[in-house]
């Protein structure tokens, strides 16, 4: 349950950005082949969280993200949002909804040295204010770098 | 839905293998690093398929995959089940259970080309009835070499 909170809370946070102007990142479209890690449900349309979520790290980033640390400049991790389908006793994913990504960036000096960003499906960049929609809530995993989510295996 | 109903039903059969005797599959134990393709969740306890599942595929077997046709010798599947851990709004996945695989094999004449395998977490076979407990079900999806998911853009 403790795993489920933290995933929520970081997943709680990329959303929250999603609001607020600002960004400065270019869409990872290569994403989808990047290294999945684990994924969640929140299936209340009227969450703010709402979608079938799974994280994905970059091939270059996965030995830090192992670890909890030792990010290198330019590691990034993606978290995209489908669609929730019920039926038949299943919980299933559907239609892509969004994407939500964190890229190490020294020069990101006030959110602790990782660009936020936020796209549509086509790789459109949502408005977003990295430092109060985003860094706020992540400055509480301090000690994993601002990650919240962790390896499964 | 549709989509939840096939993806319902591949896990059904490969689940339902679990409780037969005969095997003779290899456990892919670098699977975690393949290609995710989708994940469901079916959150009751009492249901036969129970779990937060993923499709992971081979890296060579993709392309089949994403065309739904054209397997080559060896192309491998594999289908993890995890615990379903349900608190604060959210379904999250929990410690692996159990890990079922299907792998090209023209050898397998009795089941349409293709091996059937399950193992426990520590990668140790299970005992199935690839014919009786898996390949019956597979039929169905014929004009797609047998293989009931779909690739998730």
């Amino acid at each position: 349950m403790k795993r489920s909170v933290s995933f929520a809370a970081v997943a709680a946070v990329v959303v929250s950005c999603l609001s607020y102007a600002g960004a400065g990142l270019a869409y990872p479209s290569e994403w989808r082949s990047w290294q999945h890690v684990k994924s969640m449900v929140i299936p209340d349309k009227a969450h703010g969280l709402y979608g079938f979520h799974h994280v994905y790290v970059h091939p270059k980033a996965l030995a830090a993200y192992q670890k909890g640390k030792g990010y290198q400049e330019g590691a990034t991790l993606v978290v995209p949002f489908y669609e929730v389908a019920e039926g038949g006793g299943a919980v299933s994913q559907g239609a892509l909804l969004k994407v939500a990504v964190m890229k190490r960036d020294k020069t990101a000096t006030e959110t602790g040295g990782w660009r936020y960003g936020a796209f549509d499906p086509a790789g459109k960049a949502l408005e977003l204010d990295a430092k109060v929609g985003c860094h706020t809530c992540h400055e509480a995993k301090k000690d994993r770098e601002f990650v919240f989510s962790e390896w499964a295996p």
